[in-house]
């Protein structure tokens, strides 16, 4: 039950940082929505076809949809008011991307995974939204360029295959996976830590 | 029979559409076939993947990559003739779109998707192909931005999943969706209807 | 064991070609990677999504991560070093082109698939890793707009497909189509050969 609330929330706020790229590009109602629902869906359809699972779960549950759609349509219309919030925000879309980077992974290993893949595919759903949106907007996807977004989301997948391997009960590997994937993002955004850039002398 | 002259016929303006994009880019020759293609099939392929369908029947049958090559390969050859047939063309894709958006409902409630699902598989089989249009040439999705396009293959799906929970027979249900999508785009075109837009005081 | 090690080659070589382009959109540390191991393997992953092998089996095998991830490190730190090395390895990506469509092709029609549902998934296996390198960095995808890329990976995939076809056994079906497609590359490399553009007096 506190899992559901749990995913409800990291889909609420993917469908808001969906939707409010979609807002600064100046999309049209419907763009906003699409957007909004594909950010926080979209990387479970491609962790469902990864793992042969049809049709993918978020399109046959009208939870999901609702509160995604609910969340994009508020965002389009109240974003002026929202625009005071960036450190919530930022927040719920660390325990949104924890969240689904473990229960990712889990139902990869329900799924007969093999532990490479269920962490990899964990990792995918966690960050396959936010790559998606930024690929319909038309620039370089966010987490490829700065800021600590994937390794936090492959670490909390990897804590949950980990945990699984030495029988750890299901329910604790989610909140460690969780905490450690949500956990390592927040310190990484208040330190500011970052990956190393490639060095290109030639074109300072 | 009806039906499948339609569906060639929303096949061959899909590859139109795509390979005018493409040329306008000045992709070569392969380059602008493979939009074209891609245009046309690509709503089909994501939707039998959704479906598990395997492999998509648009990659197994010759009848739909020859017409899609065969448009496209016109259209590289001939675009300047065509350029004063934008009013037929945008008749012709519309009805392409309401095709797909009932066929596609119909084929996934064939292969016993949810009702939820079968209408937002068959928007999907309808939107795929622009959407993948748009991404490849670098171009945020037109239909994101204006006019309606995604609510027209919304209802027509709609209306299909509808006909078939209330027993219609599928031929029937077919046609009715078909018109709807269809004609709703088509109207939404001549009046200039669109769905609103974010106010962005600050950026003006 | 010597399609093994072609194999391998060919993944290196791709993630070489996508991290490079990473850091000359100077990505990050992950970025690069993740860029350089999607070039390298996500071609493969759409061909197992295709023919509905899962998981994908780049997602479940250490040894093509593994190479992916080393080729996308060494390139991240040493691309100085290698702007000298831009013949090898066109050389090298050429045969790595040329081993994707023929393997692919393999693998479809040992999956069951149709003679022309075969040569397309193993086209769409040679090229597809470009094509998803480019659409993440946000570029219209190169094989698109010029050189023959796209024509060579088809011709091997077919000449395998033709080769099952008659009869011919799968090894010497495998070196027949990778030699036509490498060669066929590497020939319309050297001559400078490119297909048509499309007249567009208006613009000039």
């Amino acid at each position: 039950m506190l899992l559901l609330i749990l995913e409800l929330v990291g889909i609420a706020t993917f469908a808001m940082s969906g939707s409010l790229v979609g807002v600064v590009k100046r999309l049209d109602l419907f763009g906003v929505c699409l957007v909004g629902v594909f950010t926080a869906i979209g990387g479970g359809i491609v962790r469902d076809l990864l793992l042969d699972i049809h049709p993918p779960s978020s399109l046959s549950n009208w939870r999901y949809l609702g509160v995604a759609l609910t969340a994009s349509v508020v965002v389009f219309y109240l974003h002026t008011v929202m625009s005071g919030l960036n450190r919530e925000i930022l927040v719920l879309d660390a325990l949104g991307m924890g969240i689904f980077a473990t229960t990712g992974a889990t139902i990869a290993l329900d799924a007969g995974a093999q532990p490479l893949a269920a962490a990899l595919i964990g990792a995918t759903a966690a960050i396959g939204g936010g790559v998606l949106r930024d690929v319909l907007v038309n620039e370089i996807p966010l987490l490829l360029q700065r800021d600590l977004y994937a390794v936090p989301a492959l670490l909390g997948a990897t804590a949950v295959v980990a945990a699984h391997e030495i029988g750890l009960p299901q329910n604790l590997s989610l909140v460690i996976g969780t905490v450690l994937a949500t956990g390592l993002r927040l310190v990484a955004l208040w330190r500011g830590w970052s990956l190393p850039q490639p060095r290109l002398p030639r074109e300072d």
